[in-house]
């Protein structure tokens, strides 16, 4: 019989809230036969004050033995930037070789979006993430003084490029569209853009189905505004990806609806899916956040698993919630986990 | 008596033809005292397929003649990507230190903008431009083998943080709401963005009546389409600037009205003034181009000389053109050159 051993990470703020809707409806949505076990861990600001730790090798044991993981928030205003960035979320990323950071823009009927015209949007990115400006390769010399000189080495490597543009090409050969956009700034960084481009090339050989395209970063964010139905599947850098993801997210429905799977293809290590919100403490503990981004984000889990009949009754479910939203008051947080529940189970 | 000694470069594809206009509107606003002296400069892929030339010692030293420069667009598909644009764009801003490259952005009246609600749009964005990840630091190893490492190294140094952050600190203290946001990864790039940070927050204890905000990059751009109302000056790294500046030309009325300016502040060499668009080797030659941004580049080149009040007519005569336009039958490039030409000798 089937099983998920599932790691649950609420973490901070509205991280907590969302998560126990994404779950609700992952109960609601699994068959009988499925077996869920799922196990919580502490990680976040409220751990790190007691005990100074973000993410030990202990912790990366324990979470090794589940199937995968789902994350709800980290981040507080309380430790300062850059702590549990690079001491939990990067750390993990980068223990778990999470190198296919998928992040779906779809923009769904009944959804306002800031842009004009409703435009058609559906598309994902893959965004690498493990290599890039993100390795924390740099340093200081000098610190405090006027004399300061600051790196950032962005790393990229012919093998961490290869595998995550043909996970990329793989995805875009398997939509109707079959359209793949390189995002690069190849014209400035030319010796990653070289790379970049050429393993882009060489790969799209595998690939005769499939359109090909190259969009400086820059000019990536004109079209996100103007024309983003023009894009089906971007492949990117880690911190191009970042940035062009944010912007993907607020024009299809905002960062509410948007999530993200980091995952490691190979099952080596298990993937973990968390919504591209942050904790948002301004909001935390009062019910306001809307879980969708999450529930989405089981979506992707469950897709991942192998679950893909489970994973389009959640995808149905939240399409059909959120066409009914417009112009009725906003419900709490779990009003809206209910709501998902039943329809999943429907 | 005043005079102007510019060096004008067209360069390719609509550059000759905005230039052109540019100029026109240039000669109709100086007042007859001024002497304006122009000479022409053949950069551009034009040249590089004739001599393999760039941009060479001896251009520079032509160039370092002149009181200021104003740029049309360079870039040609047939030129492989970054040799024009390291070879003689990044060139040039390195060997000037052109470390302010100032960016406004203005939805204008009358000018359609991709968001809906007609937001009001009202900042300038302060970019460095002469480190981070522009440098041309970093390398390749083994390169076109599957081992290949290629990195890019983004070099920030307090001298070079710091001039520009106090440059922006100034133009915000000029500002009515004098409000000024540091955009940066300061949670990832942790060793940058501490500098950037820390820089930022001491040269404002000199600005005590300039009201400071700190949003990650990503963010930044969410709030550029949901909230952009919320800037006024936007300081920022070259990357990161090359980025929102493009993503700030969609939303206030497109690449055809943003002008920049890439400025030495102590005069010891001469800025450059140019559109932010490229040379757009599709509509060359047609007179479809519209010269609105180079215009406004010359507004800007003419403030940076001193010329307050010329500067002024022309933004002026740019307000009231775009207002008209509206509903009307497209113009030439000649066209509105030359209505512009009419309104600011008026
Ligand atoms: C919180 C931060 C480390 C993270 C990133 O930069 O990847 C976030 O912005 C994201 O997009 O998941
Ligand atoms: C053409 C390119 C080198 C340039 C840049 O990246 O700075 C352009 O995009 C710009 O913004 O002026």
């Amino acid at each position: 019989s089937r099983s998920i051993n599932l790691a649950v990470i609420p973490g901070d703020g509205i991280g907590q809230e969302v998560v126990a809707e994404g779950l609700k409806v992952l109960s609601a949505v699994l068959p009988q036969d499925v077996k869920l076990e799922t196990k919580d861990f502490d990680f976040g600001a409220q751990r790190y004050h007691a005990t100074g730790e973000t993410l030990t090798d202990a912790d990366l044991d324990a979470l090794k033995k589940h199937d995968a993981i789902l994350l709800g928030a980290i981040g507080d205003p309380s430790v300062p930037s850059g702590v549990l960035e690079r001491g939990f979320l990067l750390k993990l990323r980068f223990a778990f070789d999470h190198h296919v950071n998928l992040r779906p823009s779809k923009l769904l009927p009944g959804v306002d979006t800031p842009l004009k015209g409703e435009p058609a949007i559906d598309f994902v990115v893959v965004r690498e993430g493990t290599e890039g400006p993100y390795t924390g390769n740099g340093g200081t010399i000098r610190k405090g003084t006027e004399h300061e000189v600051a790196t950032e080495v962005s790393v990229n490597t012919a093998f961490g490029v290869e595998r995550v543009v043909r996970d990329a090409f793989a995805r875009a050969q398997a939509r109707p569209r079959k359209k793949i956009t390189l995002v690069h700034k190849n014209n400035v960084l030319t010796f990653a853009g070289h790379l970049w481009t050429n393993v882009f090339n060489k790969v799209a050989e595998e690939f005769p189905e499939v359109t090909t395209d190259y969009i400086h970063v820059d000019a990536a964010t004109i079209y996100l505004v103007t024309d983003p139905g023009r894009f089906d599947v971007i492949v990117t850098d880690n911190l191009f990806g970042d940035i062009i993801t944010d912007l993907a997210a607020a024009v299809s429905g905002g960062i509410g609806v948007a999530a993200s799977g980091n995952i490691n293809p190979s099952g080596e290590f298990p993937s973990m899916f968390e919504p591209v919100h942050g904790s948002a403490p301004d909001i935390a503990g009062q019910g306001k956040a809307d879980p969708t981004a999450t529930v989405l984000s089981v979506a992707l889990l469950l897709r991942h698993l192998g679950f893909e009949a489970e994973a389009a009754r959640i995808d149905e479910a939240v399409s059909a919630d959120l066409a009914e939203r417009s112009g009725k008051p906003a419900r709490s947080t779990s009003e809206i986990g209910d709501a998902l529940a039943v329809r999943v189970a429907g």
